[in-house]
C-alpha cells in the first residue's frame, strides 16, 4: 500500500452519497463528512427517511441513474445486503467505501476487490477501530519491542450497545463478533507478524445463530501466545482493552483503542477520530487511484467459525 | 502462476519424504511417488510405522536434522496437526506439498505461503480432485459457454469412506466438507469467474461438531445460480457429480472429475491420474521456483461455517 499516511494535501470535491442512513451514519459517517472539506454529502440512499436537507433516493439504483456526478458511496447498511449494492455502485463506476465487517463472507469481499481493480475505482473496506488515536502509536513501539503475550477483552452490553439490532443473531450476523471484530482489526494491525487462530470456544444461545462471547487462543510469530475474550452478556461498563507484554514491559490499549499506557505510563496521543480519519483516508486512496481492502480481520472471524466449538448457552431476549 | 501446463521435461532427481503414512499416502502417494521419475522416497515420518525398505524417522525435527538431502516434504497427516510440520519443514529450507485441505484456517495457510515466499521454497497446497481427467477439459469448454446455473451432487457413505476417522467429527474436522471441499475445488476450477456463498444450511449430529450433511446455495457472475448438496449419510453407490446448464447444452462431471460428458455424450479424456499429476505439478513448482496456494474452496468452506445455518440432526454413531 502506497497511500501517505499523512493528510491528503487536498484534491477537487467530491460529490459523495451514503446509503444506509441508521445509527452508525447519524452518529458517526454525517458529522465526518460535513467536517471534511474534500466531501460533500450531495444524496443519501434510505427507505426510511435521509438527513434532514438532503436529496434522498428510495433506492440505490435510482440514485446510480439520477446522479452521475456522485462518484463515491459510502455502504453503511448491514452487511446483508451490502453485496449488490457494492457491485452496483462499483459497476457504475463509483469509489465505494464499505462499513465494518466488509461483508457476509470473504469470497463476496475477495470478488468486490477483483471488480473493483477491473472497473478502476477505489475499494475501501475500512475498520474503523484501527483509526483510535492509540493503535498507530501502538503499532510503532511494538516493531521495536516485539510482543511476548497478548490478552484481548472486549466486553459490553449488548443490551446497550446494539438496541434492536436483531441482525446480529442470525445466521451470517456475527453476534458477539460484530464488536470483536473491532479487536481483531487492532490486532492485526498492531502486530509485527499475522497470527492464526489456534482454538475458539463459542458460546451460543439456545434461540440464535451466533455466539454471545467466545474465548479464542492465538498463536503468533516467535512463539507470540493471544489470548481474547468477548461477551456481550456484561452489564457493568463496557471494556475494550487489549494488554501486551513485552521484554521491555507492557503496553496497553484502552477504550478500543484510544488511550494507550506503555509500562503503566499514559501516552499523549492524538488523532483526528476514527471516522474523520477514514474518510481522510478514503481521499487520500481515490488520488492515488488504489484500493484498501485488507480481509485479515474476517478471515480470522471466519477460521472462528470455522475451528470453533459451539457451547450452548442460555436464550437471549432483548 | 506461470508453471507449464505440459510436463515438465525433467530437471535432477529429488529426494523426497512423505510425513504421515495413513491409507491416503498408502493408497495414493507412494504409488505415485515410485511411478514418478522426478522424485526418490528417500525416507517417511510416521509413528506407527512407515513404508516397507524406506528409511523411517519418528519425528520430522530428527528427520529435518539427520537428512538435510531431502530437499522436498509431502504432508499427509490430518489437518490438525500439518501446520507445525509445514513451518517447521518451511524454516529449514524444504519445499513442501500439502495434502487437502491445505490447514484447518485460512490464516494459517497465508501464513504458510508468506513463510515459504520469505524462505524462498515451493508450497503447493494440493487439491487432488482437480486433476481428474475431465476438469481441465470441462474448464476449456465452459469458459467459451459460459454456466447458467450449476448442480452439485456429493454423497457418500462416511463409514465406508472414512472408517475410523474420528477427527472428521471434532470441531475443525470439516465434517462432510471434508469430501465435499473436492467438490469446491473443482467447481473453482472449472468456472470463469469466481462464485461467492449466499446461503448455507448444515446439518449437524447432536453428538458431533461438524456437519454430516449440508446444502449450499452460491452466485457467480452474470446471474450464474449454484446448488449444492453434500451428504455423508447416502448407504448406497456414491455420486460426486456436477452438472452445468448453458445454452449450448449441458455439461456433466461425474465420478468425481473423471469422467466429462458434454450434450449427454460422453468425452474422450486422459490424464495421467490425480496423484501422478500432483507430483508432476510439484516437480514443475520447485523447477520454476514458484508456489500455488490457491484458498478459494478453503474460503468458501470458511464462509459455508460463517454464513451458515446449524440444524439438529440425529447423532452419528461409526
Amino acid at each position: 500500500m502506497t497511500v501517505p499516511e499523512t493528510p491528503a494535501s487536498g484534491g477537487p470535491e467530491i460529490a459523495l452519497a451514503i446509503v444506509g442512513v441508521g445509527k452508525i451514519a447519524r452518529d458517526q459517517h454525517l458529522p465526518s463528512i460535513a467536517a471534511d472539506p474534500r466531501f460533500r454529502l450531495a444524496a443519501t440512499v434510505s427507505r426510511s427517511g435521509g438527513a434532514e436537507g438532503i436529496e434522498n433516493h428510495p433506492d440505490l439504483d435510482a440514485l446510480l441513474r439520477g446522479r452521475p456526478d456522485i462518484a463515491a458511496l459510502s455502504l453503511c447498511q448491514p452487511p446483508q445486503v451490502r453485496f449488490e449494492a457494492a457491485r452496483a455502485a462499483i459497476l457504475a463506476g463509483r469509489h465505494v467505501m464499505l462499513e465494518k465487517p466488509p461483508g457476509q463472507t470473504v469470497a463476496e469481499v475477495q470478488a468486490l476487490a477483483a471488480l473493483a481493480a477491473a472497473q478502476g475505482v477505489t475499494l475501501f473496506a475500512t475498520w474503523h477501530s484501527r483509526h483510535a488515536a492509540g493503535v498507530a502509536p501502538a503499532r510503532d513501539w511494538l516493531a521495536a519491542h516485539p510482543p511476548r503475550r497478548v490478552r484481548i477483552t472486549w466486553r459490553e452490553d449488548v443490551r446497550e450497545w446494539h438496541p434492536g439490532q436483531t441482525w446480529i443473531w442470525q445466521a451470517g450476523g456475527l453476534g458477539v463478533f460484530d464488536p470483536g471484530v473491532n479487536a481483531l482489526s487492532i490486532l492485526t494491525a498492531i502486530l509485527p507478524a499475522p497470527a492464526r487462530l489456534t482454538s475458539a470456544d463459542l458460546h451460543v444461545p439456545e434461540n440464535c445463530e451466533t455466539p454471545i462471547a467466545c474465548d479464542l487462543t492465538l498463536a503468533g510469530s516467535g512463539g507470540l501466545e493471544i489470548e481474547a475474550r468477548f461477551d456481550f452478556r456484561w452489564e457493568g461498563p463496557p471494556a475494550w482493552d487489549i494488554e501486551v507484554e513485552t521484554d521491555a514491559g507492557p503496553l496497553r490499549l484502552s477504550k478500543g483503542g484510544a488511550e494507550l499506557f506503555i509500562g503503566g505510563a499514559a501516552q499523549a496521543v492524538a488523532a483526528p477520530g476514527e471516522y474523520p480519519d477514514l474518510y481522510r483516508r478514503f481521499g487520500a486512496l481515490i488520488d492515488a487511484g488504489v484500493s484498501d481492502v485488507d480481509l485479515a480481520p474476517l478471515v480470522l472471524v471466519a477460521d472462528a467459525f470455522l475451528l470453533g466449538r459451539r457451547i450452548p448457552a442460555a436464550p437471549f431476549h432483548e
